[in-house]
């Protein structure tokens, strides 16, 4: 019988996986690309053949609703179908389709929860084509206000309220009024593999600080302009970039600094750039750390600006400490890898996911299982069968005991 | 009547300048786009009233031919109305409208010339929204296939053949055959500035090599993974746009160096970049320091290879020394700015322009006017009226010279 169910789950992540497959094992799904809407469509599906209500609000969220008390609270389970750009078929869409399963589970296993039962699969969590990331569960917990998200456009200049619109997937309704959220996610590090243990049990979130950086030159011609009249925006931009790397390498295996996103322009072959803007952001596992090292760019920042003849403006867009996700919730992922047998660690998340959202509003379990070399945002991402189906028996697990009530008296929110 | 014709041509340059204008006084046309189509538009009516037959070649340049012998060849002076993105009024436009009023004068001054007189516009001069640049005088001389430019597209995906069909600028036609070119250009340099002389006798190009470097890395969470399991592929790119200018910061007034151009993949706030492309030239006066700054540049490669664990490709996309104009037609500036009291100075140019193009198959003559503070490519670029008007004195004695069939014998192309 678990085999059975085991195998149902491996076979419809297989149907899941092909959407937007790219040849190499990898998926290419961002937010309401055809691809995502497809496979919006397709879960829509086989939500609606396991008996659950298929709804979406106002900002896409995709719910499966099992309202078992009508007008009562959900217990929320899911995480994100959406993708980078050439990513990994893992992040994401394992705890979308591992939430419906739970909860067809603890459906069909005779018992009826105390709360309802709900899976979501959240909207544009990846922010790749509509920038920020986390979008459908900021607006659902009110950290970002609807109008706001629905008038973000895309480098097209599409907007999401357009692309909502155009694909169906948009409700007059805030979603459901929820009791308590679960999800389960790869770890996108290498923690769980090195430790040798299947479960991650999510304590808190990383430091972070995020910065938006903008350099400003002046166009000229880049032949004919004399090296010493140039004002590159390109060059300064591109000591940003070395400095972010050198920051993170005088604290080894402590901070952690990346630029991904850095656009040029004119960005013609000939003409020395007026403007970069960069994406900065620095990360570690003690605010401390961060702070110094945030320190340490600013200083930076000064010499560059004189080095490229270029003025530099940085600008926090994010900064938050050591965030922990409540010891109830762990303490609950814990006691049922105990009683399966099943190894856990405590790890902390480097990334951010809707779970981060959803903890500021209602109890959360957050609980990770191992990515192969912590290879994440890459085709080549990977986790091992045996990982995701030890991962769906604690998600599920998880999900009886919140829907027994565990964590939840009167924690609500609609 | 001198008075009055220089008035006409600074009237109509008062409206050229007006297309694609940007408040601060600069322009944005690029190649087709629609500030591009109704510049052309008007152009070709100001050809037709003076008298002027306006044709299309399949490659969209747009002629304006004075057919005085029929059959004979004809001489052509022009230059470019499209610019890069924000950039000056004076670039390419100036010796497009200077050309006009060059065969103007020549045809009212009474005399028949020998040799019937054209006019161009060349498409795509400076290959910012369709690469490579001097597309439409490449295609003419017969230094591109028709075929590739035709088939060359802009960002989203639009071919030139598609834009140029769309805006009915093409004929099945290959232009006309041509004795002599000259063309007018602003230095974009300070040379003439520094020597204080209104008139540069253009007798060779700089010595240039130009490469297309595409850098290697590995798709991965910017958060998550560990700094030294990152194979980033823009920090790579930023260390090689670093090492450029340090190259030609060691060979100081002779070589200038420059990536202007640079993509990122995917180009996402998350994800450590896979691969960055960026344009990269060397240019100095000497081919001997273009070789040595490009030795330099391959041995840097691989140190930088190491450093951000990437692999870098360097493809060279073009590489000449320096490449003479042509005694005769230089003579004939000088000689023509003599008997008119305009003093005059020899330059090189840095920058390519359609002449380096035309200059391989018929006698070609080059002249400059200064540009202040050498500032090109940007909305701020500068020429004195008094500079224009003596620039355009000098061309049209140039082209009554040339119609009288100074510098060509048998020298033809079709």
């Amino acid at each position: 019988m678990r085999h059975q169910m085991d195998a149902a789950f491996l076979a419809d992540f297989a149907v899941l996986s092909a959407f937007g497959a790219t040849p190499d094992g990898g998926v290419d799904r961002e937010a309401l690309t055809e691809a995502d809407r497809e496979q919006r469509r397709w879960f829509a599906g086989l939500m609606a053949s396991h008996g659950l209500e298929v709804r979406y609000d106002s900002v896409g969220n995709q719910y499966g609703l099992l309202e078992l008390h009508p007008g009562e609270p959900f217990v929320l389970v899911g995480s994100h179908l959406d993708s980078q750009p050439t990513a990994g078929r893992f992040d994401g869409a394992y705890g979308v389709l591992a939430g419906l399963h739970a909860i067809i589970r603890v459906k069909d296993s005779g018992t009826t929860p105390q709360h309802n039962l709900a899976v979501v699969n959240w909207f544009n969590e990846e922010g790749s084509r509509f920038a920020p990331s986390m979008m459908g569960s900021a607006v659902y917990t009110g950290l970002m206000p609807l109008e706001k998200a629905l008038g973000t456009s895309d480098r097209r200049g599409i907007t999401v309220r357009q692309e909502l619109i155009a694909a169906g997937f948009q409700d007059d309704w805030d979603g459901p009024q929820t009791a308590a959220y679960a999800e389960i996610h790869v770890e996108q590090g290498r923690v769980l593999e090195d430790a040798g243990t299947p479960i991650g049990v999510v304590t808190a979130t990383w430091a972070a600080n995020k910065y938006r950086v903008v350099v400003r030159g002046e166009q000229a011609h880049s032949g004919a302009t004399l090296m010493t009249d140039r004002h590159d925006a390109l060059l300064g931009a591109s000591l940003v970039v070395v400095a972010a790397r050198e920051i993170a390498d005088a604290h080894p295996g402590v901070v952690h600094t990346a630029v991904g996103q850095l656009d040029v322009y004119p960005n013609s072959p000939v003409v020395v750039a007026s403007e970069v803007v960069l994406l900065l952001d620095i990360r570690a596992a003690e605010p401390e750390a961060v702070a110094a090292a945030s320190r340490e760019l600013h200083e930076r920042i000064s010499s560059i600006e004189q080095r490229a003849a270029v003025s530099i403006e940085l600008i926090e867009t994010h900064a938050w400490g050591i965030v922990p996700f409540g010891d109830a919730g762990a303490q609950l992922t814990r006691e049922v890898s105990d009683r399966l047998g099943v190894p856990h660690s405590d790890v902390l998340t480097v990334a951010g996911h809707d779970s981060v959202n959803m903890k500021e509003r209602v109890p959360t379990v957050m609980i990770f299982v191992p990515s192969v070399q912590g290879i994440s945002h890459n085709t080549r991402e990977m986790t091992h069968d045996e990982d995701l189906i030890a991962g769906l028996g604690v998600l599920t697990e998880v999900m009886r005991e919140l829907g027994e009530g565990r964590l939840t008296q009167a924690a609500a929110i609609s």
